[in-house]
């Protein structure tokens, strides 16, 4: 899986090893490779226990003295918040949610760098000020505030999601829904089922199949059930 | 923001207070405060101290011994795993994802468990098997398996911004659902259905039921068009 867009996540002044393995770990698990760290903590052991299979994003992180520093190397920079401003004339922390952004970014060409803010207090408004777009992570009004390694991981999550296509199961095609469809009418046949009731029960069976959406197995197996059921009503 | 329906968050047997704490936190980030630990470690200092301000979460968190007692506490019982069956016959790690299950889900009514395996192991198949429906969390190919809190806060955050959509027609309730798998693994055994591709066979039907999640309209509908095929089987 690979983006057309190149993210990074920028960690602004992180203050525990911890935090940063974790959302290293996560990066990994959402195909994000680079992380800039401003003015970070150490590294320590906390932070590489907690990264895991991620040893390497750590190893390969970029250290920043100053947020300018970072934002000279982004093409486009986000800042998130999980607390935005719920006055209109709030322009600076006016926020854009997380889905709406993650379809707005789609296709866009550059490095954009998704900015984490401080555990404690998160962004400044001198950094949020320099950000090209406020994004907001929708949370609950009486406790608003992310886990910073949570944060970064359901936003990689969205943008994940916005670029994949679901790696389902080859589902049943119109041959084999037509043929469901057809002997379980041959069921309701069979068991003499009420005339006035029938179409009602017809057309449930039809939305009852689609909602389940079978695969091609789980087809095949109902059909080897339901064509024995029919093989006994049929005998007697 | 409140949910119609009713979320708790199982954790099966976890290993580190630290991620318990985290995913307390992470559920009050996103107004859930039912938790359910599975023969959990010890909530120690570090589960404390990550959960934050949920710490109400923690001490009312129900304790069970084994994962079966959880089960018959569920209206509807939600795996969740990162690493999803590739084969096309891997009935029991079909998985619906994140995204479709959170958009079916809406307005279901009743208790919703959201069930988390163990650090290093996930859910024993024997686990999913009891399991209405598999929900899987898009991930890299690469490195799949998320940090518990990690997955946790990605399942709830799209839950949460998900919302309340009112819907039109009532749902089954659990009574209902174990009702129809019953009536439908008696005709399995009517049919005298080959005992080793029995139990595939039930887990599919359950999952089938799961994902189509019939109105209480359509489970009476169904359960006479059933009731009156094992009558008729029955008769001879």
């Amino acid at each position: 899986m690979k983006f057309i867009v190149e993210y990074c996540v920028v960690l602004v002044e992180p203050k525990y090893g911890g935090n940063v393995g974790a959302v290293a770990r996560s990066m990994k698990n959402f195909d994000v490779s680079s992380l800039y760290l401003v003015n970070p903590c150490e590294i320590d052991d906390e932070a590489r226990v907690r990264a895991m299979h991620a040893q390497d994003v750590l190893d390969n992180a970029m250290v920043y003295s100053c947020f300018e520093d970072v934002r000279n190397d982004l093409d486009y920079c986000v800042g998130t918040s999980s607390v935005v401003g719920m006055k209109e004339k709030s322009c600076l922390r006016k926020a854009v949610s997380l889905k709406d952004f993650a379809e707005q970014i789609q296709g866009f060409d550059g490095k954009v760098g998704l900015v984490f803010g401080r555990e404690d207090y998160g962004l400044y408004n001198s950094e949020i000020a320099v950000c090209d777009v406020l994004v907001n992570v929708p949370t609950s009004e009486g406790y608003p505030s992310l886990n910073l390694s949570h944060a970064v991981t359901v936003v990689l999550y969205e943008l994940f999601t916005h670029g994949v296509k679901p790696r389902d199961v080859k589902g049943m095609g119109v041959v084999e829904k037509e043929n469901l469809n057809r002997v379980l009418c041959e069921v309701l046949d069979l068991i003499g089922y009420p005339a006035h009731k029938r179409e009602k029960a017809e057309i449930m069976l039809r939305r009852l199949v689609g909602r389940a959406m079978p695969s091609i197995w789980e087809y095949h197996t109902l059909m080897g059930v339901i064509g024995e059921v029919i093989r006994r009503l049929k005998r007697f």
